[in-house]
């Protein structure tokens, strides 16, 4: 494929901000892919920050990273995202200069539990006054579940409002593919 | 700036496949921009076919070829690239592996000569056909003027119904903008 996949084009951006030794979050850990990319890209002296309210997305990611060699490169958190500014002030955490959310339900899981667009969105707004000009914020939207299709449409609203002065908001999707393929939004701060 | 502009985001694709020796379009010459980028992307072995219909744009892009020694990497064709198909096959030219379409009006120019929809489409079509599998066409669409809008409202309805099982259809624009900022559409072959 000549065109970048979805997450392939998420991770290309993060990589081309985040330099080694950067501070970032992953705000969904999940399974723990996304969280042991982003160590990759931060190396040996930089910090991930990893959010998951599930104690088995915390515990797969804990699995992937120790396989992986990674785990002294991250933090996780199992407590919601929603907290991410009280959380990186407790801890006196560099601030971010990158984050990802892959929203929607854990893979695999019984996809009861899925991220709301009320705690997806209180965690941008502070991630955006948190991070350095520059900052990027990659969201994968996955909107194929009745909660999806709420949480993509207040995510819509809410980034397609942003002032264009303070921050850019770019999107990334596949036009001509049925079934509600996931897209991209990439949120910079200016 | 850490996201890309559209037409970087443009350059950035093509260059992803182009190799030395590629056969490449630029379907739309102007100011000769996009085929000076393309002469260096398929270097000294390779071939850049440049479209324009108007000898304005023709004679500038000559002219920028010319200050950067890029001159014997380009046929110049002062025709429509409606006539792609048959023109290539006339000159027996090796099948193009990406193209690049800036589509509205000659930057600098009166403004009363813009690319249309038909020919545009025409062109989008034949390319296809002649392009081998991972090809890829790249759309940079302009819809703050009038005859941009009837323009991008036909490329949507046109690449959107495009059979996702032979081809792939991404779409790149900023969501936050205002005064209708370009957009990309870009076309895999797969």
């Amino acid at each position: 494929m000549s065109l970048y996949g979805v997450i392939p084009f998420a991770h290309h951006l993060l990589e081309r901000v985040i330099t080694h030794g950067d501070t970032v979050v992953d705000a969904t850990a999940g399974n723990g892919h996304d969280t042991a990319i982003l160590a990759e890209q931060v190396g040996a002296s930089g910090c991930v920050v990893s959010f998951d309210i599930q104690p088995e997305a915390i515990q797969n990611t804990r699995d992937r990273l120790k396989s992986g060699q990674l785990a002294e490169r991250v933090e996780l958190i199992g407590d919601s995202h929603a907290y991410i500014g009280d959380i990186f002030r407790a801890k006196r955490y560099t601030p971010p200069k990158a984050a990802i959310f892959n929203l929607g339900y854990l893979p695999g899981s019984n996809k009861t539990v899925t991220t709301s667009s009320e705690s997806t969105i209180a965690a941008i707004t502070q991630l955006l006054d948190l991070m350095p000009s520059k900052g990027l914020i990659a969201l994968v939207i996955y909107h194929g579940h009745e909660e999806g299709k709420k949480e993509r449409d207040a995510l819509l609203s809410f980034t397609s409002s942003l002032d264009q002065e303070f921050f850019l908001v770019a999107r990334y999707e596949f036009s001509n593919r049925k079934n509600h393929p996931p897209f991209l939004l990439a949120l910079e701060k200016l």
